[in-house]
């Protein structure tokens, strides 16, 4: 056997699996399966094989061998709800919040997404990809391989395409797999009627984004104040017509009804979910979306988790993701996610696990190539610290247990 | 002007303070003194001196000079209380209570202090200072210089001078300031009576803890189930005979009149304070102890955070530490606990920033060396990464801001 890298004595391999039935839901969520004393053989840029060590080939050769005793090797995370692509941090508002101001004064105050729109709109196509391109580089080294990148803070024609190709241009430049999301329905910009931007969306902006091939799916952020069910309907349905698949954000600050308009609108994904009960677990159980929960945005915001174990309880798959925005979840640090959704969803580490690295390629339609330690699936992996046992990570929350990145089969220095 | 490192074009200069009273209390908390585009210069282990680029004297020379165009400047963290050392990680048992098992079962299955006091006793003084130097190792790259280390893992006289010792050495072979305390009262070892063991305390351990000099300070766990305030009491008076000072663990789980025991007997600090109200807050305006918050712990452990604003807007001070410790906080990462008091606490970065440097020095009697950018203090400070603000540091809350540390005039590798 030949192969480009090797890695050997491996404490746990982490989330091997060949031939199990996706997305994993309820119970499944809760295994995890692990093989302990293992090698790991990459070639190509795809895990070529992998064993216990007692049976590691004897004619195996490899041009680089890494000793990983003590250490667990993890797929990496798919990370799939983000807003990577910014023109700058919005920690003026954070502190204003602090002190004690109201949504509507920030609001009034020139901030939220329309601050985010505002910024975005005076730089250019480069400069946008420049910054972008170093909160890329630091979810590469916290362990994240897929990201989806949403738009949304263009809110023009010409701005939504360009934080799109600059999502694109990141999954050029990067080893980073890259799905984008068409969410020119983030908000509505300042003094333009809110039918007047949906006919925009709709009439100019589907066939633009679709004509330049920029984006895999469709989002709305329906929430009371935003866009309503019905609205979101509408929008994501031209999308489908375009071929833009949706997925929604949904009942964060409310009961709003995005649970109900995924479902019927055959979305990926429903995200966000602090504000659902029994009715929408009842309507997910019957449907193929993925709830997606965001724990970082929880977590900033001071809102109520989503009720994970309810979900999962009833049967349903989970994804985590992390949201990572400038407004809400500053964060794209899944271990920190992992951590969250332990910690402050009782979720436990192997649930959290399944959902941050199989379910989210399943919620991105990439449980073919990422997710798994799977042979033939792209080499994205991460290789720890020396650490006592997967339930650490969660656990040493503060810690960052990653300690070698490898990316389409390269180690990242 | 000759020195051995220079730090040039430092976009902010954080915490340069030669003559505030302190320490910082109510209003003042608020105030961050921070120097635009500034230099400092660093000889002989010492902060020697810094200013403004537009004053850098012309005939200075430095061994390295850095330059921190983008960055700011801080001093190290002063973390005025931690667990460090220990045995082993305690993961399986947050994965229990993950699973819902409660306080009383964790410790039926052998759970809490006294598995953290099992496995210390059973292996040797090396190899606790070995595994305690990769925590220690840890949190000089996290960005602390002075950390507090508490006994409290041994409840045998022999295996609370071991904890005492390595505690020491660290200090020895790191370039980190320790000060350590004795928490003989932190647990009853099993099979023996509360009041035999206070007996042991007060007659065996703390003469020979102090016949070593391996402690600064005396602490007791003042919680209901644990020690009462009559207790604590005793205890520390006794410690005081022997030149201990109180801190004491107080207010966690209960409002148990830790703060008043605290007050009575002149303690440095008491620390927790997730359960106290207006007539605590009362007692310690009219008091020199200073009331620490561990976000840490509060966060893990889901408990209701330290009322810090209530503290701060009625004129006392508030230091933040990170509690480091392998059942309730198992983090040492003072950013993280800085952003937690910002996020959770509703403190703002100023004085989350204050409470984490100077007033945890005051806490450890450590401000005439610790704790700002002063001339003639210890050069212990770290240099971040390119960041927009110094409010960037909490909001960035899954982010490792730090890029350089040096501690005692040295950088760090």
């Amino acid at each position: 056997m030949v192969c480009d890298i090797l890695i050997t004595n491996i404490k746990g391999l982490v989330q091997v699996r060949e031939s199990t039935p996706l997305p994993l839901k309820g119970k499944a969520m809760d295994e995890l399966p692990v093989l302990k004393n293992a090698w790991l053989a990459i070639k190509d840029e795809i895990i070529f094989d992998y064993g216990l060590m007692p049976d590691l080939p004897g004619n195996c050769s490899a041009t680089q061998t890494i000793d990983a005793a003590h250490r667990f090797v993890f797929p990496s995370f798919v990370d799939s709800h983000t807003h990577l692509v910014f023109a700058a941090s919005r920690e003026e508002e954070f502190v204003m919040k602090i002190k004690g101001a109201s949504y509507e004064q920030i609001a009034a105050s020139g901030g939220g997404i329309l601050n985010s729109a505002k910024k975005l709109q005076q730089i250019s196509e480069d400069e946008l990809f420049e910054r972008s391109l170093v909160r890329a580089k630091e979810i590469i080294q916290s362990g994240t391989g897929v990201v989806e990148i949403k738009s949304g803070y263009g809110l023009t024609t010409a701005d939504e395409l360009k934080m799109l190709r600059v999502a694109r241009r990141i999954g050029k430049e990067t080893p980073l797999t890259v799905r984008t999301t068409f969410l020119g329905a983030h908000a509505v910009p300042k003094e333009v009627k809110k039918q007047d931007y949906i006919k925009q969306i709709i009439e100019e902006m589907i066939p633009a984004v679709a004509e330049e091939n920029l984006a895999d799916y469709i989002d709305v952020f329906c929430e009371q104040g935003f866009f309503s069910p019905e609205e979101t309907e509408q929008i994501v349905e031209r999308g489908k017509t375009f071929g833009l698949k949706p997925r929604i954000h949904a009942n964060q600050l409310h009961r709003s009804g995005g649970v109900q308009a995924g479902v019927k609108t055959g979305a990926l994904s429903v995200d966000h979910l602090e504000n659902i009960g029994e009715e929408e677990i009842e309507l997910l159980k019957n449907s193929t979306v993925m709830p997606t929960a965001l724990p970082g945005a929880a977590f900033f915001l001071g809102l109520p988790f989503p009720p994970a174990r309810n979900m999962i309880d009833a049967g349903l798959p989970l994804a985590i993701a992390s949201d990572y925005n400038p407004g809400s979840a500053p964060s794209g640090n899944m271990s920190l996610m992992v951590a969250l959704a332990c910690i402050k969803m009782k979720m436990t580490p192997e649930e959290v696990i399944n959902a941050a690295t199989i379910n989210t390629a399943c919620a991105l339609e990439l449980q073919q190539a990422h997710g798994s330690i799977t042979k033939g699936k792209t080499a994205n992996i991460f290789i720890t610290k020396p650490i006592p046992s997967i339930a650490f990570l969660p656990y040493a929350f503060g810690s960052n247990v990653i300690d070698t990145v490898i990316l389409r089969g390269k180690v990242k220095p």
